[in-house]
């Protein structure tokens, strides 16, 4: 056998044993009894710290060495530079590091579920300290290894070939135009009247309109499944992909656009190509492209006038009629600004701004410039100047209200936007090439939105590095002038 | 450290990886979509796989010879015994031959799911003579490491240390009185006039009721859950135990016993030993053990006058009053005798019966004496000397109502019947231990239920050896004497 089709080999074997893995914290996140935790995270640090332990394999230099010098074509160079990829970054971080992290996680995060609650940022700081000092570490381990500054190889493990270097332009740019925008639109807003819809609206009622939107966007019953979690996320394996989302009785549209949001999550894993089962071609770009399907799905289709257009009669059959389900102001409604604390709760045009904060405090806190006491007054004084928003004191709905950081995630939170602005770019070019897109999203038709994603993106798995799919894509490379053009046409238009 | 250490450590970490193997199955039998069944069955054998190649390391067999001579407690000893048990098993099968009986055994199963519903036998054959051959081969290369017959090795998979000249002797003495026992109390219940419950029954009226059934059980809801399956079953690891059940809106009845039944087995596991997690000592004794347990619930003690007696207002408070939910007619509602074709459906005195049947042609299909084309003429022979029931022509609720002989599964089904003999015999000894038993359950107390089998046979975990483990827990082993005793009473007293 040849050493490509060895290390071929090799990847599907820990692709089919990440199925494992995969399904496991679907299980944990949908279903599993509270008792059931303990068990279940010994299990699963078993078999990742073999996949860590066998990705790091010296055998698996040689093997790399020699692919490197047989005849390949250009798709299986592709898959050997994702291969490749995949053991420099297991080589770099030694595996009592990766064991003392999934143990300080761990136990962050169990803590983290009851310090929120009870606004105790002290209590989290005591298991946190120590999760930020083994990030560090394994930044440091992956820097050295890359080159790249320590934030810039955490960033590199979501966002294969970005820099903090190009974020601080794009994010520039934003905080240029962004504040003034949101202010306009805030003023225009003000004398706006809209009617919010009037619950309660069962879980079950919910639930049925949440399956059938998603049957309209395309999602395969067939291979999928929708449930519920605590909170809403997209996973599994190509041919059984599990969206999930949660039900507040007063509010459908939270439960249902958290839907859509993974819906679109959803439908790049359900499309991405079939040509190279198991392999790391064969995988979702990375996670700001994924973002980019999610938020095309949520923000750029389902906040479309026509898009809501089209949702309002069905909505209206799943909970009876009611003056708010009308089109223009239930677009009003979803469209409405407001700065507030939430991240996951904010609108279009603040999402950003959450994103822009959380970026400059974890850059600074892995390049060791702040320490993790120096969190709360950094999150306060960002939170007043981005968003004119205030929270001092209070953690829970501060500093404390994501999951990121005491999983040890540094380095993800760009991808949101990063994702928006991507969004907005494959949205240029569908609305070139599909001039009555709008009367066609209006009756339900979707294929020109689909078609585009289907073939620019989900198509192309990881055959292309970001940059060039982007350019493959959309003929640029990221641009965020779609961005600040999309937002000030939907709310300024 | 030591070898017995070592072994200690690996079976630890292969407790741990077959949890993964544990869940992705439970998944799949509750929720999983169907398309997912191909990645789902990649993703198993991978692990599967590697967990079979592991047990046959010659590097083991150097462990067990070292640790044998290590200075062991009993309970040490005992867990030596299951470790080296497992060596054996694994040793004595090929690994090519595991993953033949993978693949046959999948296609045969699936073929299966649509051939039954189409009385296609000789479809079902065409899959089953390559399941049956390689059945053949796994219980000759298991009778040569062992020394056994072939059928006999395959039995020992399930309950070790029982051969089928024991089955002859205890079978032989069912066959004895059975049957009269069947006519008399038909003849009996034949003047008896029976109410049976009308319904419809809402599956989630049924699941409310089974879930609080569960709960009196003493079921531990923090450490498992209720959910629906084709076939109901119990699985999981200790704090994470999966009972299923499936609902037919016409009756309740199914679902509620077979959900008591299936409690039986999850309190088994949720109640086994603390003290060596993760090792086989600590593991269910055996699946005649096991059945014993859910038969000791459902059977036993669900069957019982007082038994019925609790329920009875716990329906009526479920489903509302109806004349049929009074104790007396419920019970002999419960209680009813009727000869039939299936065997999930067959009342406690027919059962025997069914899994006679099953046991005199699996063994004469794995010792080679018939072919499976013989299945069908030996089936409806049987079923005529042993029920009275006609199934000639009836494959679907004949010989292909089973999923075991699809699955390869040859020499479980004898485990039923053992099952319902040692229930029996435990509740011989319950009963000695508390005279005050009836009026006690009539209140909702199972404490003197639950505490025997907890003391007895839970807390003992692998402990002993399944002779020993009868005779400690019961003064004797086993012994039909109380399973005649037991039906009699019920059923002509």
């Amino acid at each position: 056998m040849s050493a490509y089709l060895e290390l071929c080999r090799q990847a599907k074997r820990h692709h089919n044993l990440r199925h494992l893995l995969t399904f496991a914290a679907i299980d944990r996140a949908t279903v599993m009894p509270p008792k059931g935790g303990e068990a279940r995270a010994e299990a699963m640090a078993e078999l990742e710290g073999m996949l860590h332990r066998e990705s790091r394999d010296p055998a698996m230099a040689d093997l790399l060495r020699a692919a490197e010098a047989e005849p390949l074509d250009a798709a299986e160079r592709a898959n050997l530079r994702e291969i490749q990829r995949g053991h420099r970054l297991a080589l770099a971080v030694p595996d009592s590091l990766v064991e003392s992290r999934v143990r300080a996680t761990a136990r962050c995060e169990a803590g983290w579920q009851l310090q929120r609650p009870a606004n105790d940022w002290q209590g989290f700081l005591e298991n946190f300290r120590e999760v930020v000092r083994l990030a560090r570490s394994e930044a440091r381990h992956l820097a050295d290894a890359s080159g790249l500054a320590p934030y810039d190889a955490m960033l590199d493990l979501y966002e294969p070939g970005v820099r903090s270097a190009e974020l601080d332009l794009l994010f520039g740019d934003l905080r240029g135009w962004l504040p003034g925008l949101v202010q306009k639109v805030r003023d225009r807003q003000s004398s706006e009247r809209v009617l919010a819809p009037a619950g309660p609206f069962t879980a079950e009622a919910q639930r049925a309109l949440n399956r059938a939107v998603m049957e309209r966007l395309g999602f395969d019953f067939e291979a999928g499944r929708l449930d519920t979690a605590v909170h809403p996320f997209c996973g599994g394996v190509q041919d059984d992909i599990r969206v999930t989302t949660r039900y507040r009785e007063a509010d459908f549209l939270h439960s249902l656009y958290a839907t859509i949001h993974e819906t679109g999550h959803a439908r790049y894993e359900q499309g991405l190509p079939r040509e190279w089962p198991g392999q790391p071609i064969a995988l979702p770009r990375s996670m700001g492209i994924h973002e980019s399907q999610s938020l095309a799905f949520e923000l750029q289709l389902g906040l479309r006038k026509s898009f809501v257009e089209f949702l309002a009669p069905l909505i209206a059959s799943h909970f009876g009629p009611q003056d708010a389900f009308e089109p223009e102001n239930l677009h009003r409604h979803l469209t409405r600004v407001a700065p507030d604390k939430i991240r996951v709760d904010a609108d279009e045009l603040c999402y950003p701004a959450h994103v822009m904060l959380r970026y400059t405090i974890e850059r600074a806190l892995i390049e060791g410039e702040i320490e993790p006491e120096d969190i709360p007054a950094l999150w306060d004084e960002q939170m007043r100047d981005l968003l004119g928003v205030d929270t001092r004191g209070d953690y829970r709905d501060g500093c404390l209200q994501d999951t990121h950081w005491a999983e040890g995630v540094f380095g993800y939170f760009p991808c949101y936007t990063l994702g928006a602005i991507y969004a907005a770019q494959w949205f240029a070019c569908i609305q070139r090439e599909a001039p009555e897109l709008d009367s066609r999203i209006v009756s339900g038709d979707f294929s020109a939105v689909v078609g585009w994603l289907d073939r620019a993106i989900w198509s192309q798995g990881s055959r292309w590095e970001t940059r060039e799919l982007v350019t493959r894509a959309s003929g640029e490379p990221i641009n965020p002038a779609h961005f600040r053009a999309h937002l000030e046409a939907r709310y300024l238009g």
